[in-house]
């Protein structure tokens, strides 16, 4: 069972924008690539044949909060936390930490588990199998922030 | 004053990812292009040197929740209104309407005023400049959701 | 038949990097953008269910060369000609023309007619269905460059 | 000095398109990340105060051939060679290898050394300085591809 991952990342150019800083946008791709990396490293994946259905996970909301800038070439690390786990969903925190350690932004993805139509593409929400359920816990309230 | 402004766009292949609807990170894209939009049908610019300074508006908070995926070729309209309006920052909320004006997600974005120093890149937040400020007024109560 | 297209774009912030431009790898985008205009312009789709099979355009080869830079809120307009169509694939052309109608830029793309095995995703080429071919012509020799 | 270089990416969500593929214009992005980590590699950085200069490296021309798919989840190598040096100008080549080691794509990039004005952002080509040139030569020509 694992609750808490974290992930490393140096920034790119094409991640910068004329203010010279990251793009905001960015920071949501950068939580959903940590979300992928924490599935990975137990085994699973975000996109998967399980038991002959394609089990993908729909965002259902997502936000962050922008407390300092990035630049060109941080160094940045993301923090990941399960903040919450139903039936059907799962929510991460995530907080951003850059050079000297300094938290420089923090956000949330809460994604429900679903089913892809191969042929329709159309999503229908799924309870979430045992076999990533049973991988997957919340954090405990102590895991608090530094 | 204006408080609401409508954007349209056509959903680009660019735009989808491997489960066939638009990224989730492509929204506040969106929501960001819509403001734009706003400011340039006011006169005004995100990104501008009024009275000799670089004027910028860096992003303090953002969030969207999603309620049904867009596909390639869609049709949306973007509804911004202006939500909220301190000394120094705007809140925007976004409405996205899909095929059949169907609502499918809604999202808010805060930014702040700020100038930029063009040589060290660095932000330091400052009242709206009444040129600016003139302009944008906050949504009346009454102006709810569909 | 048809061989020449223009659309017309604002570019956009997040579309801006640090060195104050667009980066290099938007004007690919951009270009995919115009092909598809194009290709809606004659009633067709880049990625379409034809007769019940799903068929799409893969890229074979993208080129561009720079000449000079495009910042925030310039207007740009693409051009795109047909310079080549052999059995299974089309070659576009694109040149960039931006403030004052000075080119910018120009590139080009070469798609294969393929189709999309729903299921494995696999990808085939197929001979272009005329439905499509009939309406795309090559440029004629004298659509010189400005 | 140096001539070659590895770089190694395991393909993301946000790269891949409705096509299940990643998306064309990608590539790009990862030839530019191997050309920045290759001058990371040597001490340097594509964007850089060199003697109170700011000192970039435009794009003046990009290309890539496609021949097989990448999905999400794939391992790439990027393999990076300097092709040509000039007095104001580097050409790098890159191959990209996925699962099986089999290559899926090869691009080039051809850049020019410049200068950015801090106020202006204007771009003015230099000749490459000593401290970045003495630490990057052509590939020797029996550097064949495998």
């Amino acid at each position: 069972m694992a609750s808490e991952f974290r992930y490393r990342h140096r920034i790119e150019f094409a991640e910068t924008d004329m203010a010279g800083i990251v793009h905001f946008s960015n920071y949501f791709r950068l939580m959903e690539r940590t979300e992928h990396e924490f599935l990975r490293s137990l085994g699973l994946s975000v996109h998967a044949d399980i038991d002959g259905r394609l089990v993908s996970w729909p965002r259902a909301r997502a936000e962050c909060s922008y407390e300092a800038p990035l630049t060109f070439e941080d160094e940045v690390e993301v923090l990941l936390r399960v903040r919450g786990k139903t039936r059907k969903s799962i929510t991460y925190e995530f907080q951003f930490f850059g050079p000297h350690s300094r938290r420089v932004a923090r956000g949330s993805i809460t994604v429900v588990c679903a089913t892809i139509d191969p042929q329709t593409r159309r999503m229908t929400s799924i309870p979430i199998p045992d076999a990533i359920g049973e991988k997957i816990e919340t954090a405990p309230a102590e895991a608090e922030d530094p």
